[in-house]
């Protein structure tokens, strides 16, 4: 069973194996609350995970080490589990799909994990690691369905009331739910008036649909680039310490979360994963009942593919005015293109890349359409480059926004 | 005159104003040496000038503070001077270029400063504050060579110390000079064994110059992203420190430090600016003599436009082979691009841009070129997909790295 004697056991435990992570003010990442963010993206392997995962190889018996241990992940847990093992020095085996992200399993493979790498999804390859699991005697870690790995992460919970004992509310994302359930346990057991919420991708919404349905739900698909919270179907332990403990769930989307990820890195100078920031996202949308409250955002990991987050800040870019695109049509002679450059580059605007091309609307036959994107220094600047080359009787196919 | 216990007083003036920030292990980033980071760029205001600035307005007298102060900066400073300007109710004003990022001008207005932009750069925004100066009265906070400046940032050196009092190498960021001088000076003052090292941009080396030459020079310009250490000419005080205290100046190619803000951002989960990841960047490069040892890279700041930022993690992408861009001469008849496409959907390429045209070289008139740019998995998988066009019959126009 769960108690809080067993998350201070897990506190006790951790000590060589997690670090902890100091709160960080960030009053500028909201003003309506007194924010404070728990930084568990700087954990070590980047993310909570090696809390629980820690915590329950730490627990295993001598004869369940003796076997060595398997996992089931396309990221941080995965982590989580292989450096733990090595800590202990026990065989840990980690099966990922094969388009997990190269920087994850070479990370994995750093920590000491054997990598099997499964062709397909998440399921497929937690099917091999259930297979091999079988077949070859390994202790199965679960990613969030265990006591042990609940009360590994309910450290965070502890360590929140430990170093802010008067905290309001606490937020944190929600995919199987692991989390939530040991936050929630520990900081409701040493203070019932603390309000805990979890925060749930709009794609990936099993635990709210849960709530809503009385029971565990299995979504028949998920949509989210929050990799570390896409879960379709949350655990039968974890749906009911949520449901007992947690005082609300709500959603966010995709672009919520691109937005908090972005203002984290510029704000607080901090890379957080789409997990990681979907807390905050939920704050900064007023989601979360917290005015005036002081507030801990839970930063659950920053393991973000690069990719991804160089989508997220060219996103960015153009939803702060500092990236705009102008589609103007011009007449097919010399000359314009420098003409058009020179406006813009007199207004301040440095050009990134232009795209010119012949149209082929024959009611246009002596145009053509150019296609500038510019670097710009806000939506003021973007404005005055408008005004500029309207005034220079240039035509605007489509103003992008 | 510069002593330690003016850096110690800073220390205790400064309980209010900066915060302290405790060091990061960072054993990913370099296995040569045993690396800690004195993450400055989780100050107030994104950067260490806070603390120089801070001491120094803490210092003023009533008479000057009377007559509000005046600054000049691109950015940090600025920040550091509104900041500390409101917290003891004093007037600023702070001269900006007019091509200051916005983020910058918006944040130094936001800590309460009137800002004055100034056509023009760096150089012209100097001369406007000199002559405001002049005409109102203000007293002046120069971002570098000041005595209480430098003791502001020499804080820096004593919590070092004071947290890992067995650090062997400090390697510090230098622009004026103003940080190492503080640094150097701090810790040398409390253990004359703890090595300091400074590092420059490539483009910016005024002070790397200056001790070759014995003597303060004057760069005609200056070529570097690392805006916060772009300056064309040491201080004379910060000159003369270093020239004392300092073990040695390196410099790094905004290449390199692209690829420390990089490697910075997924094993840290940190932000770093250009000037933040140099110290970090001649370290992974070997260009300190730090093996083995316990050496502490000051991050200086974490203010970087997301603009670059953006450049620097796709530049980043193609680097470590998770962007590949293959180009290729086709014959221009219906059907190929679907073919193409599919032979790089099948390898697991995942196609982010396509560039089709049909070639101007008559003696291939009946062939096209394409540019294709891909989403992948590191350069095995590069290597996998260039394989499998290959052979599909397709021949590479130009094949990049």
């Amino acid at each position: 069973m769960l108690t809080l004697g067993k998350i201070f056991d897990a506190k006790r435990v951790l000590k060589d194996v997690a670090r902890y992570t100091d709160l960080i003010k960030a009053p500028l990442l909201s003003s309506e609350c007194k924010l404070y963010l728990k930084p568990e993206n700087l954990q070590f392997t980047g993310s909570f995970k090696l809390r629980g995962a820690g915590y329950k190889i730490a627990s295993l018996t001598d004869e369940e080490r003796s076997h060595g241990v398997i996992a089931c992940s396309a990221g941080n847990h995965a982590q989580g589990v292989a450096l733990s093992a090595s800590k202990y020095g026990i065989k840990s085996v980690v099966c990922m799909p094969d388009n997990a992200p190269i920087m994850k399993v070479e990370a994995t493979k750093a920590y000491g994990a054997e990598v099997v790498l499964v062709p397909g999804v998440y399921d497929d390859a937690y099917a091999k690691a259930v297979e091999m699991q079988k077949e070859y005697g390994y202790t199965f870690v679960h990613p969030f369905n265990d006591e042990n790995v609940i009360a590994g992460q309910g450290t965070i919970g502890l360590e929140i009331l430990d170093e802010l004992p008067e905290t309001d509310v606490i937020v944190c994302a929600v995919g199987g739910g692991g989390l939530i359930s040991g936050i929630a346990f520990a900081a409701k057991s040493v203070n019932p008036n603390v309000k805990v919420y979890g925060v749930q991708a709009e794609g990936a919404a099993s635990m709210y649909e849960a709530v809503n349905a009385g029971h565990v739900v299995k979504l028949p698909s998920v949509a989210t680039f929050a990799d570390g919270i896409a879960v379709k179907e949350a655990g039968s332990l974890t749906y009911d310490i949520v449901s007992k403990y947690v005082d609300g769930i709500v959603t966010v989307s995709d672009s919520e979360i691109a937005t908090a990820i972005l203002a984290m890195m510029e704000k607080q100078k901090m890379v957080a994963e789409g997990a990681g920031a979907a807390a905050v996202a939920a704050v900064i949308t007023g989601k979360i009942p917290c005015k005036d409250k002081k507030t801990v955002c839970v930063v659950s990991g920053g393991n973000i593919d690069v990719n991804i987050l160089s989508t997220v800040l060219e996103r960015g870019l153009y939803a702060t005015g500092r990236t705009h695109r102008v589609r103007v049509s011009l007449p097919d002679r010399p000359g314009e293109l420098s003409e058009i450059t020179g406006v813009i580059s007199e207004m301040g605007g440095n050009v990134l890349s232009v795209h010119h091309e012949r149209g082929s609307d024959l009611s246009k036959i002596n145009r053509c359409k150019l296609d500038i994107v510019i670097e710009t220094r806000g939506f003021d600047h973007i404005e005055k480059i408008d005004r500029a080359l309207e005034e220079h009787g240039y035509e605007f196919v489509n103003k992008s926004k």
